[in-house]
């Protein structure tokens, strides 16, 4: 059945952290130039991310717009402590609902705008399409594989963050590390490096440092950057920890949903004088 | 004479690797809502970024266009082995130039648009002003202070990077470490981390690693990310270090300049077999 598809280009489209002017012209072009958007759907808690994803499109898409057509985002399985396995089986499954959603496309008339016959299909990607996503490895299991790949830098979240806080990533000259809450778990603050960017963290990894650690360290953390409901903090760990859970759970609660992020840097002398929480 | 000049308020705007549709629609509307847009000059060689930085205002400044001024960057004294104090002396220089640049600006009949009397300069930063940039350290030697400090996000040399290769940057789930080349050479490859994005390297560091280490190492390069000149290579290190030595060098000589940067990835398997350079 697939020989009878048209050949498909796929544009991995960076959209920054959810305000429409993160987007870059680029990224303006490429939507517009799109045969096909696919849109995630991602079930009940995310109805509001669709709907800044549909206000995004709202916001620069041209007439004629492309097409948009939705995919529900399966779950992916989290019992059991193989995570690539995990990661291999969801992504298998996210390359098959892409699949079907073009077909379904196709089948409904959708045909290619270009001469060469080739189907523009775009996918909007929420930050950058490099930066802890999984939308190249998807791509990459297509069958048949797209004619061509073209992925658009959108802002990260990482730095949605450090313009919020009006901050630098680095001291100068100095090296950083990015990383997830998981790898803050289980693996400590890495050797060699004063910064930390910790991403993907849903457990406030910032509390497993051990305290005599955690003293000399300064948070700059941040929720749904760029958008109306910013929420900002900062300080050291020792006495803005508490403060950033009890804000990230209320949020959470309030909103349905969080994506957050934090910037942690060892600064001597950071904990105030009189602290109390760091035990 | 300072008491005499109004409030300032300072944007600083991550414009991206050179191309226009890097640009952000917010950096756009800040470049448009200045009153004074200050603009570095740079020696001979950087004719070229200059007029790359005009092309950008051109491609996006509505009229009437904010004025902009010109200000001549220093060198940083490079003799020594003292780098963070050359730093802070570069710094406070550059700080000088722009008071000096600002207050010329107003002597010449440029008054703040805004009613409230604030007058909104902008700075245009290649890539983005929270990475390895030193804008924001400047903006807060000022005196008096910028009543105000905004950060507008900009597409870094690392996301051009990873666009043109299409690669993610991180493996999955696992962090990734951003460094200087000095630091590449002086301190070797960082405990912890698979992945390196090396920055400001006018010396290949990539050469200084141990060649049993750098026989596992991939490299993703490229310079003039973004733009019309862009370079790309990649392939194992054993046996693309020549080549982009080579390359790099003869770009340099035709541009008169050159901003490149490179991610390094252990890759277990990643030498060539046949390869003769790796000793």
């Amino acid at each position: 059945m697939s020989s009878s598809l048209p050949p498909v280009a796929l544009s991995l489209i960076g959209i920054g952290t959810g305000n429409p002017d993160h987007l870059t012209r680029q990224a303006i072009a490429a939507m517009n130039a799109a045969d096909l958007l696919l849109l995630p759907h991602k079930g009940e808690d995310k109805a509001e991310l669709a709907a800044l994803r549909r206000s995004l499109c709202d916001a620069v898409l041209q007439q004629p717009a492309p097409q948009t057509a939705g995919f529900d985002m399966p779950e992916r399985r989290s019992q059991g402590d193989d995570y690539l396995n995990q990661v291999d089986e969801w992504h298998a499954t996210i390359t098959l609902r892409w699949q079907a959603a073009i077909a379904q496309a196709l089948e409904n008339g959708l045909v290619p705008r270009a001469d060469n016959g080739v189907l523009q299909v775009a996918l909007l990607v929420w930050g950058d399409p490099s930066l802890y996503d999984s939308t190249l490895r998807i791509a990459a299991r297509m069958q048949p594989a797209p004619v061509q790949v073209t992925v658009i830098a959108g802002i990260t979240s990482m730095q949605a963050l450090t313009a919020a806080h009006a901050i630098a990533v680095n001291d100068i000259g100095q090296p950083f590390t990015v990383t997830t809450g998981r790898q803050l778990r289980e693996q400590g603050w890495p050797a060699g490096v004063d910064t930390l960017v910790v991403m993907l963290d849903g457990q406030c990894s910032f509390n497993s440092l051990p305290a005599a650690q955690a003293r000399d360290v300064y948070i700059w953390w941040g929720a749904y950057l760029g958008m109306a409901q910013q929420c900002l903090d900062h300080g050291p760990l020792a006495e803005a920890a508490e403060r950033i859970v009890a804000t990230r759970a209320a949020a959470r609660d309030q909103h349905g949903w969080i994506m957050d992020i934090y910037l942690l840097r060892r600064l001597p002398g950071a904990a105030p004088s009189g602290q109390s929480s760091a035990g």
